[in-house]
């Protein structure tokens, strides 16, 4: 049976949404996690799913849900998040719950009949204005009381206060985990938010994982002193150990690393920080990614010893605190396969690939069967208000959604 | 004829000094230059110059000025500053006032008959909190009307309103220029602020010059990204072109740059600045020096070919700005001469060293035959509450200044 999506009814979803948080200063969506307007639009989609004649509401934890077919049985669940980074764009998360929607509109309206129900989810919080992915964990039953006794974002607002004043009681949301025996398996589709399947000209990504993440806080300790008194030969110039540690980041993934290593200094502190002044001191971040938690401890021990050689050639003191480590996440062979050969059925050209960034499919994995793919980002921007991704390409990624979801109803 | 300076009196001046301006909180003197403070240090400087038994006065410029000997006659000058940066140390500027102070009560005490006459100046704003050398560019002509009209501190503070509350009115700082037929030499004791005295441990370094500076602004601008989704190869990472460069400042300052070449990045500003996301912008100095104008030109040359070269290689674009460019100033062969004649009949061991600060010896070189010599400074520092000179090495300094000082008087 040959169904398609209907790409101007997903579209408008899309373009209805983005409405909510926009703010005309920047052109950026803001619909930070248990915000206002996240849960203006949570309200948009669970009347939305309503209108659309499906079962939907919101449980403990803000996530939205949506449903359809036979009661009493495992789901294909399918979904992603639709809130957003402050000033973010209008497809990071919304693509996959919208196309979601998309999928079991079709379904219905082909009077398609199902062996496994569908839900479709909106998991909260999934961009960590709070730490990890509120919505996606509580489902997974990974929230603890603590958490929600700490957790506050980046201006001090705690979680549990957010949650009250968005209508939510915090200590319910431990009550939305749900057994394993409830999925079938879970499906997602988002934007890459990477410059790949754009410069390779491929429509489609088939995610293999996600990789795992280690982030280090460095500290270089040298002696800050005038940049015109002291000989080169005589400084202890914590930035120059910063320089030479990074000018050997390449060498140290070509030896210990793979295609799919990453090690990114994003932030970098000097200590005093004038120009006439030799650096005493050089704070910044270390993100080390791979697909293998082998490779991860490979270059994080390679990078530490390359920091503690440079530190004794400069003679600087080196100290750093791990700060997270994320294991890499496999996605289910069996829905990678399957991916793959719905791609090749429906004559889109893809690409394997790992994940870089995070996304509600790595906890998924722990407790179903899960896979995702990806429609490539123009020039590879997210978390902007110029993401973008061509029509054409989301309507291939929401038909091969649509399709992998089809054979999973029939207890693929 | 043998005499020597009093340690005891020289140390119980700079003790009574160091009292004005020093706040408890962290140990540190505050007499930023036409602060209340300064103001109260100059006061204090020109009560003592009388106190024993010198004409004393502060110019239009707010120069406090000392002068003993025969009228009608070009000086023998000495001296240095008495403002300090805010958090500053005792020594810095004080000890050059003090020491050539204390010459003048020995040769008044010793009834040694002049040639020439001695004069004290203990120049204003030696340490550019609005910009250059006040006191000493006035008194080399080098103060212009637009200057007194632009010039303002990092707070915004003009320097007109900071003179005039201190009780100068600007415009008449104009006055205070001085021919260069007033001045028979000019010499100068000042601390290193480096480490190198101590370092080869020898008590008395003869300055042959001020090495020149020039300071760029530098701006590397690559593409932010999601430091997960990006390839290495993909990138175009801002700080990755900042560490390349700086790891070619060794080889730079081999292959161009001499012993007394020196190439520093003080402040580095990173954007977006996120552990997560790969750096779009790098925004930082870089301050060249050397002894030669034509090596510093050679430095500046190679520095803006390696980064042309960096940023292709990193598809990176590369501006940068020019803020200032400092001519080297060699001191007069004849003074150089003298200190390092003086000191080997005083049983000083010397160094013959360049001065990678600037000094009022810089400006002092314009108009009339100048020298300085330094003493060390315990862990090469300075601008700072630690700052230290052994009183057994302050001795030394004060009486080679002393020494130099009478062989000038004497029509040297």
């Amino acid at each position: 049976m040959k169904v398609r999506i209907n790409i101007e009814r997903l579209k408008a979803d899309i373009l209805s949404l983005s409405k909510i948080g926009y703010q005309e200063k920047d052109c950026g969506i803001y619909r930070p996690g248990f915000s206002e307007n996240d849960m203006l639009g949570r309200e948009w989609l669970v009347n939305r799913i309503k209108d659309c004649g499906f079962e939907g509401y919101m449980d403990d934890a803000g996530n939205v849900i949506g449903r359809m077919g036979p009661g009493g049985m495992p789901v294909v669940a399918c979904g992603s998040h639709i809130d957003t980074v402050p000033c973010g764009g209008m497809f990071d998360g919304t693509l996959g719950v919208l196309a979601g929607l998309e999928a079991m509109r079709v379904i219905q309206e082909n009077n398609i009949e199902l062996k496994y129900p569908v839900e479709l989810i909106a998991f909260s919080e999934e961009e960590g204005r709070f730490g990890g992915m509120f919505g996606v964990q509580a489902i997974c039953g990974q929230i603890k009381p603590d958490w929600l006794e700490v957790a506050q974002d980046a201006d001090g607002l705690r979680l549990k206060d957010a949650m009250r004043q968005a209508g939510l009681d915090p200590i319910r949301s431990l009550n939305v985990y749900r057994d394993r025996r409830d999925f079938h398996g879970f499906v997602e589709l988002h934007i890459e938010q990477g410059p790949v399947l754009e410069k390779i000209g491929k429509p489609i990504g088939v995610v293999e994982g996600i990789s795992g993440v280690f982030k280090w806080m460095v500290r270089l300790i040298g002696k800050a002193g005038h940049a015109g008194t002291a000989p080169m030969e005589m400084r202890s110039d914590a930035f120059m150990g910063l320089a030479d540690f990074a000018h050997e980041i390449p060498r140290i993934i070509e030896e210990e690393g793979t295609d799919k290593s990453r090690l990114t200094v994003g932030k970098v502190d000097l200590k005093p920080g004038f120009p006439h002044t030799i650096p005493g001191e050089a704070d910044f971040t270390l993100v080390g990614r791979d697909m293998s938690s082998e490779v991860m401890k490979a270059l994080a021990d390679t990078c530490r010893k390359a920091l503690s050689a440079i530190a004794r050639r400069h003679n600087l003191m080196f100290e750093y605190q791990q700060m997270s480590w994320l294991e890499p996440r496999a996605c289910h062979p069996e829905i990678v396969e399957l991916f793959a050969r719905k791609a090749n059925d429906l004559g889109y050209d893809h690409e394997r690939m790992v994940s870089g960034a995070g996304h509600d499919t790595q906890f998924m994995t722990e407790i179903t069967r899960s896979g995702m793919i990806f429609v490539p980002s123009v020039g590879g921007v997210s978390h902007a208000p110029d993401e973008w991704t061509h029509w054409k390409d989301i309507d291939k990624g929401a038909n091969l959604l649509l399709s992998v979801i089809l054979e999973l109803t029939e207890g693929k």
